[in-house]
């Protein structure tokens, strides 16, 4: 049977649900969720995968029905994994359980994992793939880029006045962002794996580089921090303090950067250095989306946020896709932000 | 009685509904909406002015109502005339009717309208003034405005790209707004009774100046195109063509040019110039809202959107109010532009 049973998709959604558990500690796993059904559609356990090293969602929700599970159906967000990592393959388990059919949302594209559906119906358990799948892959939106692109997905953060400065002709520029935009850039960067930016940046300005959390404190894990760049810093950098780990990565190109991240299981890497750090991805088409925080404040003067691309006409614009759009109020007469989220949508010209 | 009853403020939201009527033309003149409620609260008329030289609200409800209007309560958006101008008093023509009581909602500021509900009281009808005065005054924002500060209101508007762009270094500029972004300008344009421009625009631009509707043809209300600057123009300016009236205002200060617009009764001015006049208007402090079209496209160099306004420092920074954000939907591929509608919020300083 191909098809689903309304039991069945409830139980996907209940899954996918339970994939995005609040608190489970991002990392280079997918976040996965896994509900078991008697054959009455009667639920029988929950699971979900917590983070690297941790077991898998069907296994959790195997080890809670025990001896429930034979014969029982496993709905699940992402094809049950074939391959032994620091836990054992699913599909394995899933065998091994007596469970009678398998509904998952999306494939495993990961070529270390792949082949689970194959190994359970070699084993006569019923499979049915891609239900719900656009929802799946929204919530591993950077795992699914990075397993099949083999690099980081990449979001690119400017802050910019209405006309386009971030900061005065005297270099001042606290500030061009709200707190409540500033805020909400934490919680971008506590969604990603990595912070990138440029030595420049690091001279300059010293960023901690770290996610605090609305009381200004730290949160309890941190992305890793990663500088690139040909210059040496100094250790005592605020970038190299033990608030969270750090990587230097000596070269200039962000091809390479980034795929020294992948080697290093990093999925989505939040860009976040000065124009001339953003020039070279945008260049390099090395931008995967955009957010832009602009700062209802005219200045006239100052620093530009975007650096010169080498586009001398319109024709050559580079033109972005509108995701969303998102007020953000200001409070205690602070301005009001508004946060565009923007896919780029042409190949920019290579400066 | 000073309070007013269900039926009576049921009857003022039907007043300002009726106020802004569609396709009433605008003018000189405020929009209002009037109801004649029989003494158990039934509706025996309404009425709404038409534009200048038609019947006010008043006067149509009670030609409306004929002898009915005997007894009756008026409801009216705005406090009755007391002066003759194109048509006679309001407030003589209630007397007359017999009408026993008038509800109000906005005050006439108007110098010489004023004095309605004195003399209303003086003939002995129960009047109440201010109820559901906000919605009053925000339907004739621009009229209450002009008669409380003796000059229009002024809009500015201007697009820029998502880096402050308003041309790409070799001067091309078509389109940084999108369709849907150009046709709401003329929406907006036609929601003024005045569009301004510099010399320097019409020298290099060459606009034409108008309203113009979804299929691009003019609409047959046309705001007066205003022109300002000491330059003489050749009369086969566009500007000048037969579409709709032009004034050429020969001053280049703002405040010169807003108190000629407000002798020729115009309350609600539009400013589509260049950066220059922008600046003059915004260093003079004689700009009451800002509307930015942001097109979400990068040119890393090209015309700024802003001019230089003289500010060196962050702190001294133009701030705005943001009153509303509306994303403009883009079609057939088009991007999807922002309109960021804003008020300034502090006294710009002076280039």
């Amino acid at each position: 049977m191909t098809t689903t049973s309304e039991a069945e998709r409830r139980a996907m959604q209940r899954a996918l649900a339970l994939a995005v558990t609040p608190g489970v500690p991002l990392g280079p796993n997918p976040r996965v969720g896994c509900v078991l059904l008697a054959a009455d559609g009667a639920t029988i356990a929950e699971g979900f995968h917590r983070g690297a090293g941790t077991a898998h969602a069907e296994a959790a929700a195997l080890a809670e029905a025990g001896d429930a599970a034979r014969g029982a159906t496993a709905v699940v967000t992402l094809e049950p994994c074939n391959h032994t990592g620091r836990t054992g393959p699913c599909s394995e388990a899933l065998v091994a359980a007596g469970v009678r059919r398998v509904v998952y949302a999306q494939p495993d594209a990961n070529p270390v994992a792949v082949g689970g559906a194959g190994r359970l119906r070699e084993a006569g358990i019923e499979v049915v793939g891609g239900v719900m799948i656009e929802e799946a892959q929204a919530i591993n939106r950077a795992w699914t880029f990075a397993v099949a692109r083999r690099r980081p997905f990449v979001t690119w953060k400017f802050a910019t006045t209405l006309d386009g400065r971030s900061a005065a002709p005297d270099g001042t520029s606290r500030w061009v962002s709200s707190r409540a935009a500033r805020l909400d850039t934490h919680r971008l960067r506590g969604l990603c794996d990595t912070m990138l930016v440029g030595t420049g940046t690091v001279e300059v300005d010293d960023p901690e580089l770290t996610v605090r959390d609305e009381v200004d404190e730290p949160v309890a894990v941190q992305p890793l921090r990663a500088v690139m760049g040909l210059r040496d810093l100094g250790p005592d950098r605020r970038i190299f303090n033990d608030r969270a780990e750090t990587v230097h990565l000596r070269t200039r190109d962000p091809g390479e950067a980034l795929a020294r991240l992948h080697e290093l299981d990093r999925q989505h890497v939040f860009l976040e250095g000065g124009p001339a750090l953003a020039r070279a991805f945008l260049s390099a088409g090395l931008v995967d989306e955009v957010v832009a925080y602009v700062a209802p404040m005219l200045l006239g003067a100052g620093t530009s946020a975007v650096a010169d691309l080498g586009i001398t006409t319109i024709a050559d614009a580079l033109h972005l896709h509108v995701t969303d759009v998102a007020v953000l109020q200001g409070h205690d007469g602070e301005d009001t932000n508004v946060r565009l989220t923007m896919k780029p949508l042409t190949t920019p010209r290579r400066a």
